[in-house]
């Protein structure tokens, strides 16, 4: 264990918990227990026994979100379970709130059985006005995620799937504009066919990207290839239309833009010099990216983004996720859709209106993402 | 609806939520991010992942309580469902933290089924240090109660039945004293023989009070009687030392005591003509108690109590949850057990050391209460 880890860890032991919860009424005197409590309260529970729609007016349902993981790809730190997952998702409930304003909770489960989180999430759920899916594998995210968003009226989300394609298609416009290119032309590879790259390949597609080669362990995915699950047989009928095969190497060569969506460490810096001029690396990997910064600086690129904090243009989905809900639970919503998702990669990438190498988006103590995207996501 | 009502019902639309969430850790800048966000978090995930009771040291677990509930049994409401049973839960999270420092979030559950209650709870126990079990319909509290002891390591506490039985107690232990007589030796009946009148006879019962009747709605339970429920069978064994059978009105003939954990109306004023000089009624059902107190009073009681805020003689719950759960947070320990729940009932009455007869115990608002009890609690 390096020093680093050690400090963060007594940082952490010394916080405890990073959130807590904070009372909206105050019991000062006795007429308070009676009106917040008992009989009161009486009066309230008959009232939402009758008019359940009315718990988004009159209780924690009106402004909450939980967050919620099975631990099974948290990070890129891959099936660490929920203990693993908890910090992450209290993590996020602290950034809900910070930037957002919204009551998140975590809800790490202690399971990773698909029906049994699908049944868990639609039991928890008149607690809550929306639902963050979070760091849950692929391909079980996607039958969870769809079949929440048909049988609850609260919307859901699954971010490492939608948060990410969102910022990494905000990223894309302002860094294209940064090498002079039209981000529609540009050819990309995406490196991870699991929640974030299938959901990204999907998002840039819909918004225009045509030239969208995605690759996973194996290699790149074309239709006909031998193994392909059900999902990346979807994926090859609608990405790679030079039908290019081959390693992740072979896509590279020539390519305008990879975006890793995978692991720490799959690019090497003669996967970058391969790669057209003024080239765009994303490597998005938390925490150790697919390649560091310097090493892609030094192999060429000319726009390098990654997931962190600590270097420049942080791709995170803590840009998109906050303003996303914020928007929904003001609007009252009943799901996220395609549009939105669109409005809001405009929104963000529009707040930086002349984007350098080093500052293609805002940054997450700017607060007028926020808002801007929750506006983007009403219209 | 009566005006009362609706002045309730739009003071909680007017609130919106009571409880919310709030950052104990700042977000001030990107080193903030850097530490409790990405890529510092991946360092808390990878050790908790391998250290999973760190979590009640540097997650939101260390101070945390889900509040959960089925809805079955609300209040005096009956089964109303998770939406009726939200305000109550919320009430209690409230009054968690502005007692007892808590982090509670109510967790209602979309689902009536024993085993589903079980598997929910023991799925989303990683995120909390505690869980308070509420207003789930008998039988099925107590096996949902029973297993989830058995199976999880942090405390579970069915507050219906053990927040009520030693709420109870220790006003019988100081009510006695306004009447002069022996606590040991009252001759008590216990209206309602559901989760909270089966517990509270357990609890007087363990403390050394023998002549103890239970009825239903049926009337008095003694052994042998047809149809009984196998808690039921057990309860009769355990219970009315002189096997007497009847009705209530005949149960109550002559006894010292009457505690009512049933439902609004159940006892008449005649009723409590026929009981023993100086007899002791809690009427504790909420938010209609069983007997008015003007009513009981009329009809000659000597210490009347409720469960309400608006009256003399609070016996609440909420005097005994969130100092039982300060307590055992605190110790770090697994489980409440029977010796726990006697030392927080004499603490509780011990806190009132010359009881009147309006007032045999410390009300909501007294600071010392959620002390004594939490400290009893570790003896």
């Amino acid at each position: 264990m390096d020093k680093e880890h050690k400090r963060i860890l007594a940082a952490y032991k010394k916080q405890g918990a990073r959130i807590e919860t904070s009372a909206r009424s105050k019991l000062a005197g006795m007429k308070d227990f009676s009106l917040w409590y008992t009989p009161g309260v009486g009066a309230a529970a008959t009232h939402l026994a009758a008019h359940p729609r009315d718990a988004r007016l009159m209780s924690v349902k009106k402004n909450s979100v939980a967050v919620v993981s099975d631990g099974s790809a948290v990070l890129g730190l891959g099936n660490i379970g929920p203990y693993g997952a908890l910090p992450v998702m209290e993590g996020k409930a602290l950034i809900f709130k910070e930037l957002a304003g919204i009551d998140a909770w975590p809800l790490v489960l202690d399971t990773q059985d698909t029906e049994e989180i699908i049944r868990i999430v639609k039991a928890v759920a008149p607690n809550f006005g929306g639902i963050n899916l979070e760091d849950i594998a692929a391909p079980r995210c996607f039958e969870i995620e769809r079949r929440l968003i048909e049988e609850l009226d609260i919307p859901v989300m699954h971010d490492d799937q939608h948060g990410t394609a969102i910022v990494v298609l905000a990223g894309l416009m302002n860094a294209a504009k940064v090498v002079e290119k039209d981000v529609k032309k540009l050819a990309v590879v995406i490196v991870g066919a699991g929640a974030a790259g299938t959901a990204t390949a999907n998002l840039l597609s819909a918004y225009g990207i045509r030239d969208i080669v995605v690759t996973d362990r194996t290699g790149v995915i074309y239709e006909g290839r031998k193994g392909l699950t059900p999902k990346k047989a979807e994926l090859a009928k609608r990405t790679n239309p030079r039908g290019i095969r081959g390693t992740l190497a072979d896509a590279l060569m020539g390519s305008d833009a990879v975006i890793g969506l995978s692991g720490g460490g799959k690019l090497r810096a003669a996967d970058v010099r391969s790669m057209a001029k003024r080239a765009l690396v994303f490597a998005l990997a938390n925490p150790v990216p697919e390649i560091m910064p310097e090493e892609a600086a030094a192999a060429g690129a000319a726009v390098i983004a990654t997931g962190r904090s600590d270097f420049p243009n942080q791709l995170n989905n803590a840009l998109v996720y906050p303003g996303i809900f914020r928007g929904v639970l003001d609007l009252g919503a009943r799901s996220i859709d395609e549009k939105m998702k669109l409005r809001a990669a405009a929104a963000l990438a529009g707040l930086v209106p002349r984007p350098t190498a080093r500052k293609i988006l805002p940054n997450l103590l700017d607060k007028r993402v926020v808002r801007a995207i929750s506006r983007s996501v009403g219209k």
